[in-house]
This record gives C-alpha cells, structure tokens and sequence, in this order.
C-alpha cells in the first residue's frame, strides 16, 4: 500500500492533525530539522501579524518511540498558540448566543471557498468553510513534508527551493549547486539567492502593503540526487510528474504548475526542447541538459526535479472587492480577515512540502521494503543493476 | 468507491483495451459520437503517415445492452488495423530470430521514455518501453473521455477546447458561448477559431516538417454548465483543479498546466485576480469575471472550468539528437520512428477527454446514485437547494 | 471519493488519534452517545485490571463545531489515562538507560504480532511491535464506528450486537427486535440477552481466569432499517459483504467472519437456504425468511445484516507458551504483559464498530450529498424510486 | 502503487475483460499454465451443460511480448465460445423486438441479485443484472490469479486447494505436503485427497441432481512457502488476513470464511489455541504447530497460510422457490436458468485464486521491484536479513 497521509484541523480550532502511514520502521527523526521546516513556513518578508503570534511546533504524537519511527503510522500536532481566544467561538459543542459570539460570517469573499464551501455544503455559517479552506491547513502539510524529506536524505536525495518571481518581478535564474541554492536562498527574506532582485521585491511588498494590496508570484523546487525510474510510463495514474502536478496545484491560492522549461515549450522547435543522452563511465548515463525537469515518460531520467508553481495573490484584501452577502442577498465590499500582502516565500516552503512528499512516496512504490535497513538493501541492489544496465 | 479506469495495449499490439468501473445504469450511449471523439484526435494539420492508416473506431465488449448501460463494468476495446503486421514481432509468445525479427530497439531516443523505462524495468529491447509509452495509449482514454462527455451532456455540461498557440503563434482569446466554440474550432485544421491565426499555423507546421523539426503549443480546454461545489476544499486530494492538474500533465508530452489566467496571475496585483460576486434572482449567484478558471478553494464556483495545457514539441525528429546505444555504450543520433511534425490539436482533443472525466468522476462522487434517474433526481435536488440558498 | 480513516497511537503511548475524512456537514454528534460507546467497549465480564483504570473518552480537535459536523475531517482523540506512568519508556526523544529504562520486550509472545513484526520490521525492540498491534487500537476504532452509527440513526439504521458463544457455551437465538436486543444486551455483562446461558458464561470465565487461561467465542451484529442496494455485484471490491468480512476479521484476535447462516450453509440443500421473495403493498418486497444475513449478490436485499465473528482467546497466558528468545536463541516460557481472561464481551462491540462503519461509507457512496440535508433529500428519492418499482 | 485489476463482462457476452496493473517485467508466462487453471475452474463433478460448451481460455492481449510480460498492464480476454447464439439477446446496440426477442428477465430468483440489483440500478430487465452477477465472471478471476501464482511461484510459493465438506460430508483432514496434496485432489472429481469421501461426495451430488435440489460446502486453501512479515499490524486495512477474507467472501455464493482453526478457537482454552515458537539454526524461527492458519497480527508468519471459505448451494434450483414478478406483483415459483447442482469443486479453484492475488500484492508491497530481476534481489535480501534477525 503507498504511502498516505490525512490532516485535519481548522486555523483558529485547537490544533492541526495529521496521520502518516506507511513509513518505514528505523528511520531516525531530527526534531529541530522537522520544526526548522514550520518556522521556515512562517517567515518571508510581507506575512501579516499572526505569523508573529505563532511559533508553530510539531509535536509527534504516535509512531515514534526514542528517536525513531517504529513502522507504525506517525501521528503530528501542530497546536494553534492561539487557541485560548477561540475557545468559545470554535467550541466542538452548541454555546449560547447569536451571530457575534459565534463570529458567524455571511458575507463570502471573492477568491476564497467561502461562497462555494458553504452552498456545497449547506453551511449559512461561512466560517464553518474559510476554517478550514485557510493556508493554515498548510503547516501540516510542511510537517508531512518534513517527514518525507527527512526520509530521502538517508539516500542523498536533496530538495531546495527558491522564488522565481514576485508581482512581476523576476529573478534570475540561480544555476547553482542545490547545497549552495539552500544556503543562498535561505538566508535571503524572499528566498532569492540575487541580492539586487530580493531589494526591488521587498520594496515592491512594501509597495503593495501602503496600497492595500497584494502579490503573487512564481516558486520552483527542484529535487536533486534521484534515481532513474521513479514514477512509471504504463499507467496514467502513475506518472510521477502528473502526481506533482496535482500535489503543487492543491495548493492554497496555486493556480498553474509546470515542469523543466514547462510553457516554453510551446515557443521552441523540438530539437531545442529534449535532453541529448549521453555516458561516461564514472557518471553512467546522465544527460547534456535538463530541459525536460527531470521526467520523461512521467519517470524520474536522474536529472534533477525542476518544478514551478505559481501563486495568486491573496485574495485577502485592503482594497475591498464587491461580493453579495447571503442572509440580505445585498451588495457590499469584501471585509478582511487576514493581512499578507505576500506569502510567495512561504508558498515556496509549502511546494517543496508536497513535492518532497510525492517523491517519497514514488520511492517507496519502487523500492518497497519495511524498515530503514531493507530500503537501503533495495536501493543499493537497484544502483547496482542501473551502473550494469 | 470513486469512478475509476484502467487502460492496457501496445502501439503497434492487437488492441487497446478499457475497462471504466462505476458508470450508473441507463446512460444511453451513441456509438458514432463516441467514435466522433476517436475520429478528432486522429485529425489535424500536422499529422504523420500513420493516422492515415488507422480509422480508429471503439468495440464495446461488455456492460452495454441494447444501447444502455447497465451498471456493469465498460469494457471498450480499439483495435489496431495495422496489426496484421505486427503478429511476429508483437507477439505474446517467443518467435524465432534475433533483433532483426524482433525490431529490438536498443537506441534510446531522448525526450521519450525509452531509457527511463529500459533501466528501471530492465529491459534490454526498449521496444518493450515504447510501446506502451507511446502516444497511442491517448486513443484509449479519448474513449473513456467520451463516455464520460456523453454522461455529463444528461446534466447540461458541455466541453470545448481551441488550440491557444502552436509554435509561438499565439491566436486571439475567442471569447465564444461554448456551442459556438465547438463548432468553429471543429472546422479547423488547427482547431482555432480565428482564421487568419490559422493560416500562420498551417504555414508554420508545413516548414517546421519542410525543415524536419517539429512544434509543440498550449491548448486550452473549457466545461460550462457546471454546478457549484464540485471537489472540495477539505483535502488536499480533493480538490478538483489538482486532480485535473495530474490528469493533464500525465498526458504524454504535456509539461504544464494552468487554471483560469494561471502564470499571469503572478504579475498582477490581487485586485486584479479575483472574480466578483453577483446575485440576481433569475442567476443566483454568480461572477463578474472567470479570472479563476472556474474553481475557488479546489471547488467549482459555477463559471466554466477554463483550463491550458502545454505539449512540448514530438520527440521524434528528423532533425537527430545525440543518445547512446545500451549495447556498445556508444554514442549516435537518435533513430526515426514516427513523424508527426505537430501534433497540438489532436492534443487538445485529448486534454479535453481527460478533464471531463474528472469532472464526470467528482460529479458522481457529490451526487451518488447507481442510474441515471437516480442521479437525474438528486441533481434537481441539490439545484433547488443552490437556488435557495 | 469514498469515506476513510486512519487511526495512529499506542497502548502506552500519549493518545490514540483517528481522522476521519468524507463526513457530510451538519450532523449533529451527541458526545455523550459517542462516549458510551467507548465505555462499552471497556465494560464486559473478565476484563483486566487494565479496564479500570482508563475511562476512555474521545476528545474531538477537528472538523466538528457548535455540536455538528462542518463536512471538514474529524479528528479525535482518545487520551491514555495511565500516560504519566510512560513518558519515558515511551518517549519520541531518545532516552538514557538500556533494557530495563525502555523495558525492552526481547521474547516474543505466541500469538501476538511480536516475532513477525520484529522481523518485519527489524525491530530488535518488540515493544515498538506490540504497543501499537494491541487491542487497545480498537478504542479508536470504536470511536469512529460511533461517528458512522450517529450517521446512519438519523436514515432509521441501528446496529446491535450481542455474544453468540463463549469458550464453547453458547445462548440460544435471541429473535429480538433491535431495539431490545440492544436494550436486553446492555444489561448483560457478558452482552448475552439470556439469563440462564450469561451465569454459564459468567462461571466459566471466572473458572478460567481462576485457572490463568483464557477464552474466546462468538460474536454477532444486526444492523437493521437499510435500503436494499447497498454494495453491488458489478465489481468485486465493491461487495459489501466482503467488505464486512475484512473489517471484521482485521479486527484484533479475530479469525473468521460469516454473513446469515455461515458455515452451516454447507449443510443443507439449496432449498433450505434461499429467503423467498414476498411484496405487499405496504411493505414492499420482502423477505420470508432471512438465512442470507441482508445479502445476494453482495448487495443489501432489506433484510437485517447479520455477520457473525470469531475471537480466539486472548494470547496473553498464566498459562505460558513456550517460545524463544530473540538476542540467546534460547526457549522459554512466554511473559504475561495483560490479564483479561475473556474480552468477548468488548469484541462484541469492537465488531458492531467496524461493521457499521463499511454501512456508513457504502450509504455515503449509494447516496452521495455534501450536507445532511442532501443526503436526506437524494434518500427519500430513492426511497419513492424504490416503492414505485 | 498496489497491483490492482478490474473485471469486465456478462456472462453471455462476447467475453470476459480483464486488466492486470502493477505487475513487474520479465515474468515468464507458461499460457498453458495459464489456461489449466481455467480447465480446473471448469472440472468438477455436479456441473451442469454449460461447462461441456466451453473450454475457457485466456487470451492476453496487451502487456507481454515474446513470453514475458513488459511492465505494462496485462490484458487477458476469455472468449465466450457459445456468443454466437447470444449476439442478438446481448447485443450493445438498441435492438427490434419485445420481452421474447431480448429475453427479458422480470422474475427475480431468490438467492441471487437479481431483484437486489434490478432495484440499485433501476432496471426493469432483469437479465441486465443477472449476465453480470453470474459466477461466469470468476473465470476472469481464476485468470488473473493464475497470473500472480505463476509469479509467486518464482519465490518457491505454492498454492493447493481442497474440499473440505460437501453437503455435509466431511473429509478427513489431508496433512499432507503441498505438492502431494495438489497432485492428490487435482486427480479427483470432487478435490478431495481421500478416495472413500470421494465416492460418499459423488453419490451424494448424484442424489442430489436427481432430486433436483443443490448443495454447497467448504473449501480449504493453502498457501506454503511464504516469508514472513507479509502483511501488516500497524492500520487495520493492511492486515493480509483481513484482505484475505474480503476476497473469499467476494466470490459468488460464498457466506464465510476463517483462517486457521477459525470458528474453532470459539470452543477452545488459549493454552490450546497459539503456535509455540521454536528455533534451529536450519530453520530459524518456526512453529510447532499451525493452529492460526499461518497468521499473527495480519502478518505472515511463515507457517502456510491456512484459509477456509463456504460456498452455499447454487441458487438456481429444480425445486422451485417463491418469488413476486416485478411486472405484475404476483407470486410465482422462481424459473431455472442454470443447473448446476454443485460447483463446490470448482469454487476450490476460484478461492484459490482470489487468495494467491491477494499474497502477490502483499509480496510486491512488501518487497517493491520493476522487474523480476529487481524483486528476486530484494527478496534474497530480506531473506537474509531474517536469517541474521
């Protein structure tokens, strides 16, 4: 069975849950490394107040016993430090009381699931949707993540990440080693390694801030140190770039994704779009370029995983849009909730999270086995047959 | 259980096969609309030798009766007319002779899955990869596409799709009522609706062939008449626009894939990229704008779903590119196996039968039910519960 | 996409979590009726020490707001009571100490999972094997079976259960309706409706336990009020009562499962077996008799699901089996880690949970809908559908 | 991803279709191999005229060249040898003509789905539930399965089969090596080792036929040679035993299934009921006996695999049973379709085959592997590891 994993939880409810299953036994979890990941969520330059609030932890509630997993499904809580002002309005029981001492919101944000959510589901409470529709769903996604690649770093297989645009506003592309992209990007507000391009985005959050306003933007992750295969050609369910794709594109406010040079490949003849195959003994088979991302015939061909995605700008709103409110069925300008002018850097954390999940997984489909010992047994086999092929 | 399907079948085999579990009882189906589907993909200006050859056509062999489903299992097999000579080499049973009678390929041509799928399947003949990693596989699930276009067509839901751009030639938006769409897209070599757009990309795909290269492009698909709250925002795995993400980035050749304005939707500010909410009693609730594509929070919000796609130009090249033979490890340019110089439109036909059997599984999933009245029934239901909401 | 759970924690561990994900909105969950079935499954004649001194009670920490669902997933808790006694045997974080701190377990009891899951899992540690097979994980079984039971009251679905048989002593037919089967039985602390055969049973555990052994039985489950149509023939994971049949004998210690008349089908000619099909005009089609337990075709038929399970007798022995120690090779007598003498009582409530879980997710599946009131409504139209046939 | 298949095809159809996904490349398949399991599925004495028409054979057409299969999915077809008479009856296309010329079905029999399913699915002929519910499609069954032993066959496993009890005469317990048991029932009518239970079965069946009445029984499956550690204890759904007993409860007709000593252990102390450990340095970790059918935990614990399921006598019945017209509402004694008066024999077969898919997809799950190669390294591997535990 492949590897899967449920969150639960609301953004201002006690705690976000989520359960891992299907792990291996014996894998060695670094507690920092896994909260690293959530604070790496939080910061970026034009979050709002309450990512201030919140040091979000992940505190491992099941599957692991001194250090390491025991194969037993990982059980993770990210609690809402929050939690003590919403003990009332988010109560699991009835409470007393109207429409104010429920925070009951009947007037849908464009942009939001709040209008969608609650027809579907027949809520005239829409707080009953945006709780759950909230990026804060997210932190557990990262900690998933965290997990997955945690996972992939026994087998040397590294995820970096880093923004590509802001409101416009590109970057460079980075060309660099992934030990350095890391370090680079990490170090820099907005997840860019060019310092010129990371002054003018800041100066354009700011901008956007004093507006009122907000900005999307264009993040990639790339997976380096793969092997040849993951994913497969035989079934459309089973290419390991459609799964991404759908992994990167069920992210809050992500509306599009490509892989390698992705839409460029609209505007370029056929013999400047592939990879030139070629082998030398010491590196086996690799390639000339990595046009392609990483995939052909949705399996991994050992260049790097070069994925995008792109962000809209949060639809929470200084500069309110107009929106119908459902009790009155009146016209009025959306209220705000929230405050980011911009969670690209961020968003960037978030896609690495789902990206590194689904090649966790694709790993596990390809090299089975149960505890740390026998994948690594597996693999070993597997490079072993690839240098012989 | 979700509906579901599985394809098999070789490019050059005796057949293609289907099965699609889940279809409700008493859909009618006409045959010739479903081979109209077959017949589309096999059009367009740009099409090699082979889609000459072949009229594809769909044989039901099971879970059909007297022109109704029945609840059963649809098992839908596309013959191969070319098979006659292929019965040796494609044999299912060990024939005599060495590479010659088997056409071993062992020239991995980049851009395709031939050396991934060699390497992690072991197999030393990448005929044995090719074949079923060939674009062929798309005839089958344009079959499955159309059972679920039919299906959907009992509900009011329409799918279009234009080509938006071949080569660099990008043809103006048609801003057309789907009907509208259909038809004049369907009198198009290139499938766009703008005629002088059209000549430029015949021109071009006749040089690109004159000049033994080859074009990819960026095709869109729309679905109106949707319902609201299709997906959901609850999981990640959900929501629909991902699961139409994976769909489409698993076709063969698509390296992206994009909702509503998608990339654009980086530069530009967040009053520019949400869609406005409107009420009037004979509309109910609906939109000022479709920058969204159609889908807020992994939910339909009742515009048309709008959808792009971008094919990478056909690895197969008469212009060759450097590989490596796995026998001698030596290095040569790629062989020709197939020439189709660009095959963007028959691509569009084919995004569309993989998004509307998205739609068609997330609608059966909201709606249940086992037969078409069932179903029929409990949509007027839901409507009434839209309408006064 | 259907109904699903994961569930995660150890017997030692912090908690048991469970998360459910496909509930509809807006069904009021009364805690109380959920906390008395977990109470339920403490309760039963020959029971350890152990059962006293947990009071389980699920704790909801998602997906559940002012008393109702919100169609977001349910995340509940179950907390471990005697916890302070194991934060260091079983904390995340490494500890100091060897063998006796982590009260390594390093002999393998007979009939647990604990050599195979050793093994499996390299786990020289059988703690980490045995904390997590306990039968303490079907607390939150219980727990989310209880969530599925409030689904179902509120379509006229009630699920009883009662003990058939225990260490070979078994109680004549109840033939109760189902209200005061489940009346009668919960009076009973061995859950039998029949006084003479419950101070049988009640002597022969106290026996038992008197002389360090244990004692299996036979437990079965009633779910009366379906529709007929639940599960279907057509494919054949989509068999509701083989569905059943893997709940049931997933379940802890369980070691066989059988709908109606079972096993003795085996004995009687095809005239004896079959339920004749009756219609009047106020009960529609019924049945004269109900030997098939609710089931053709894996299908509901109407009449009441009756599946019987089988428990062996707890492992956990005074009387000890030999076995053989992991780190010397050499034979001994297996430990004792717990004492109930017979937990056939609580499996009988274990079984009730699970069974009508598969209900719950194939009525949800049948029925689709978002909101309660949907799936009333798409209900009540199959129900005419129905009584028009 | 798990191996997983789908069936299609009514039992008057033009064939049985099925897909295999998930198999490794470079299994050799030995078809006649492959079609003896059919001819097995066909034997038996007590069968009724159809199974002289037909002699099934499986015939792939998708997924395997040269003998070996490619990675890709297997498609097998089992032709229906009698379709010429049906062509007009089953036709896919609207054909002329009333009840008589379609052979409409408006009486349902009891036992079967007919009734069940006309109503699910709202079908007034009743034939369009009947040609899919019909126990022809376990020939497509038996014929997948057949493929997954042939594959486990490589890794030294072997499955045999045998009657237990018909219409209540019980054979004696076998005990006998797996080859010797296969060779032993394959070389009797009613598969049982034991020539004098043979001629009581025969006669028995002969009586039976004569009166005009049908009997079922129980059946024994046996699966040696296995590792141990397949399956899972750590969520429920990963438990083998409990798959196990969804399948077998899956087959037509079958009411229950146990493992190991099953509704036994009800009767039995614990002292008597587990499977001491033992340890050589040949055998490593061993039982002394094989009380719970080869499982703990829902692993395998290396001990075969010991599976019991009952058959109930075949619905379909010279001596009539009552029944409503669905036209009319009127009582009628229910119509024969079929006359077989026991398929016991061969419901062996099929439960044999649903039980050996569900050990190869535990096997490919645990062990993971493209390729046979890939597999039988990762399998000596893990081998080694549990002789080093």
């Amino acid at each position: 069975m492949s590897l899967r994993y449920l969150t639960a939880g609301e953004t201002h409810g006690p705690q976000l849950t989520a359960i891992i299953e299907g792990l291996p036994s014996n894998l060695e979890l670094d507690f920092e490394a896994l909260n690293f990941q959530l604070l790496r969520r939080q910061k970026g330059h034009g979050r709002g107040r309450r990512m201030q609030i919140e040091q979000d932890t992940a505190q491992i509630v099941g599957g692991v016993r001194h250090g390491r997993t025991t194969g037993a499904p990982v059980a993770l809580v990210v609690a809402n430090n929050d939690w003590k002002h919403w003990t009332s309005v988010m109560n699991v029981e009835p409470i007393e009381g109207g429409d104010e001492a429920k925070r009951r919101v009947h007037r849908p944000r464009p942009g939001h699931a709040d209008l969608n959510g609650g027809i579907k589901y027949d809520l005239k409470d829409l707080r009953n949707v945006l709780e759950r529709s909230s990026a804060r769903e997210t932190a557990a996604r990262v900690a998933v993540g965290a997990v997955a690649r945690q996972f992939l770093a026994n087998f040397g297989i590294k995820v970096g990440g880093h923004v590509v645009s802001i409101g416009g506003i590109t970057a460079p592309a980075p060309n660099l080693p992934i030990d350095e992209l890391i370090e680079r990007t990490e170090a820099s507000p907005v997840r860019v390694a060019d310092a010129a391009t990371e002054q003018k985005m800041i100066a354009l959050i700011d901008q956007t801030k004093a507006d009122g306003d907000s900005i999307g933007g264009v993040v990639e992750c790339i997976v380096a140190g793969l092997p040849i295969g993951l994913g497969s050609h035989v079934q459309w369910d089973r290419k390991l770039d459609g799964r991404i794709a759908q992994a990167v594109v069920s992210i809050n406010a992500f509306k599009g994704v490509e892989i390698g040079i992705g839409f460029e490949a609209a505007n370029l003849p056929g013999s400047k779009v592939h990879d030139e195959i070629l082998y030398t003994e010491e590196r086996g088979y690799h390639r000339a370029s990595n046009r392609l991302g990483g995939f052909e015939g949705g399996m991994t061909n050992g260049e790097p995983i070069v994925v995008r995605g792109v962000m809209k700008p949060i639809p929470t709103l200084y500069k309110p849009l107009q929106s119908v409110d459902i009790d009155t069925k009146e016209a009025f300008t959306a209220q705000v909730e929230r405050s980011d002018a911009c969670a690209v850097p961020a968003a960037s954390v978030v896609m690495e999270s789902v990206v590194v999940w689904e090649v966790a997984k694709a790993f596990l489909e390809k090299f089975g086995g149960d505890s740390m010992e026998e994948i690594k047994a597996n693999y070993a086999n597997y490079l072993k047959q690839v240098a012989e092929y």
